[in-house]
């Protein structure tokens, strides 16, 4: 049988380029499932059912979106092929045998979502933490807001350290949204999009005092925190005010390891977070550590200073305490933590969700000292991080 | 001993007038708590390390941001009072004994986060699930516009229903970010903040052709899905585009009664959600039903054009597909679905991570069609209702 249209780029539902080669050899049928052998020798079975759900055909794919057309819905849950066969262009063919629909896979593209290999279309994240001695990477805001591979260099390790800073930033007004820019959009909260850190006589935020804000992540209490966070230096005249980061990954693997009940305490306990003012009442119940599926970090959600009064079962409130306590010393170790003092021109970049930034307190009497920062949510950062990881991106 | 200052509305660490009857009319210590006796006899008990963590003074929070100073680790874990006693406004007072530190709680707030009955401070919601004939509660939209009692109203009943309409909303571009401005800020997604819904030559989302759009929820693909959507109609002469919506709870009710086994697949198992465009490549791995820690009802996450090749344990694939297209079925049930033909002025209002929503083809060639769009996260939504319910508020 032959194949009837060529193997063009848009036979394929996304926008990588899939290696043509190695191209399928064999491809038997049996069990439900296409058992395929490509000529490397590499082989994978994929299940009749989720063959026909991944068609790449003009009619199942709108090829003007690339979205799926097709509903599964439309065909038996049974549904099996009457031929299958290696294409002319080493890709599978198949014809169904309930309605001679016919479907072509590309080689490399079939090979890429072979899920006997779970997850080897996007293999998941390795973080490096650390601790006290961490020298934050440093990156030229300049090549970033004009250097596509400066921009991955930077994301890559603003992804892996959770931290990073970019030097020489101008001290341009609302230049932090263009670095926002290079990845997608800014997440706008009730404290706006672009905002302001100063000591303020007025204020609904003890970060807008001149206080020490000991270690902490921003808007634990909204169902989502901020992915990332970006401060950047205007001026930082002050006496005081250095700055701290601590990665709260290796904060929380610091208490697995040392007490692994209490570890789970703090990943199942939900906290009361809560920041309120006249106009606004946010409120969240999230445990301090947030765990994956396979029981791997998530993220941290942690600010003592917009924690609401804890509900918790009576019996356990003591406990829930000592582990709550606990974390919040281990969090101010500085084994885990970094100090440096901004410097105009310096912004930083940190995943709120994992990473812990605070301050000491200064003396707004001494001099000025402001910021101006943003969020990113993590959905972007990976986002961009795949774009500009494209082979041939 | 006596008081040293009086009770006033700022020994309040939130914004809640707080009633001062029933007063505290006995407390005494023990075990690690004290317990209280209001003047109705109801009675509970506070763990000492609870009560220290939320003094509400201004050493302990910071009188203008109302956030907390303290910190729970600058006192010991087994930290007890020297004297507790009722003041003469009937609230607790508490010397304690590691530093002489004075607290005192008002009467109602110490009795609203009373934790011997959780979640006093917020009872859960119980959804109101519904089915075919479902009448959408329709709203006047000057009045949601213009007063808070018509605002809180609305707010309500989406939260209960999950589905509204807003009635006679002016046909002006941008209106329905005036609608979401009574609420908070809009959600900026890739589609941008505010979006319109059209048929066009070319677009990267079936939305914008003039496709059938089965029941479903937008952007599955992002880690948090959009709390709310709004859909403002601006024209709508084409034949064919009725607009269909689902109770996605009701959908999962259903399969829970019917099929616990096939439930409990489709709580636990994640499906990759891909949204690929030339310059953006959104995933997220995510059951279709997700669940509290309850096990109550969290949300729907289910728009199959946005589903990509689903990577499952292999010996699992079989029923992941059958559950899949189980809730697929399910989901297309006229027994779920109510339909209605947006009329210019209408502007439905529906909570994206329960409510399926969807629409049939259209023929574009014999009328226009256009709906104006936002997002609004569920924070949002459950701040401003809070805000509007607070008492006095």
């Amino acid at each position: 049988m032959s194949v009837s249209s060529a193997l063009l780029p848009n036979d394929i539902p996304d926008f990588v380029d899939y290696p043509v080669d190695p191209r399928i050899s064999r491809a038997t049928a049996s069990d439900g499932q296409v058992t395929v052998v490509w000529s490397d020798a590499f082989s994978a079975r994929f299940h009749f059912i989720w063959l026909r759900d991944n068609c790449a055909c003009h009619s199942c794919i709108n090829p003007v979106t690339r979205e799926q057309v097709f509903e599964i819905d439309t065909v038996p849950l049974d549904i099996a092929p009457r031929t299958v066969e290696v294409s002319d262009q080493g890709g599978l063919f198949i014809q169904w045998a309930n309605d001679d629909h016919q479907s072509h896979y590309h080689p490399g593209w079939l090979r890429n979502y072979c899920y006997s290999e779970i997850d080897k279309a996007e293999p998941k994240r390795k973080p490096t933490t650390w601790g006290a001695g961490f020298e934050l990477p440093e990156f030229e805001a300049a090549d970033v807001l004009s250097d596509d591979g400066a921009l991955r260099d930077w994301l890559s390790a603003l992804y892996e350290f959770g931290a990073t800073k970019l030097k020489r930033l101008a001290l341009e007004e609302d230049i932090v949204g263009r670095v926002a820019a290079r990845i997608s959009f800014m997440r706008e909260t009730n404290f706006g999009t672009l905002w302001n850190v100063q000591s303020l006589p007025q204020t609904n935020s003890n970060a807008n005092t001149s206080l020490e804000l000991p270690p902490h992540t921003d808007l634990p209490t909204r169902e989502q925190e901020p992915g990332l966070q970006f401060l950047h230096c205007f001026t930082n005249d002050a006496v005081g005010g250095q700055s701290v980061l601590v990665d709260g990954f290796r904060v929380a693997e610091t208490l697995r390891k040392a007490d692994p009940g209490l570890f789970e305490l703090l990943t199942q306990t939900g906290i009361d977070w809560h920041n309120t003012d006249r106009d606004t009442d946010y409120r969240c119940k999230a445990p301090v550590i947030g765990l994956d599926a396979d029981g791997d970090l998530w993220e941290v959600r942690y600010g003592n200073f917009l924690k609401g009064p804890i509900f918790a079962d009576p019996d356990k409130m003591p406990e829930v305490y000592a582990a709550y306590r606990r974390f919040m010393i281990e969090s101010k170790n500085p084994d885990h933590q970094i100090r440096y003092m901004m410097e105009p021109g310096d912004m930083v970049a940190f995943e709120n969700r994992r990473i812990l930034h605070g301050r000491d307190a200064f003396d707004p009497g001494t001099g000025a000292r402001r910021l101006q920062g943003c969020y990113v949510d993590r959905d972007e950062l990976l986002s961009r991080l795949r774009v500009l990881n494209r082979p041939g991106g």
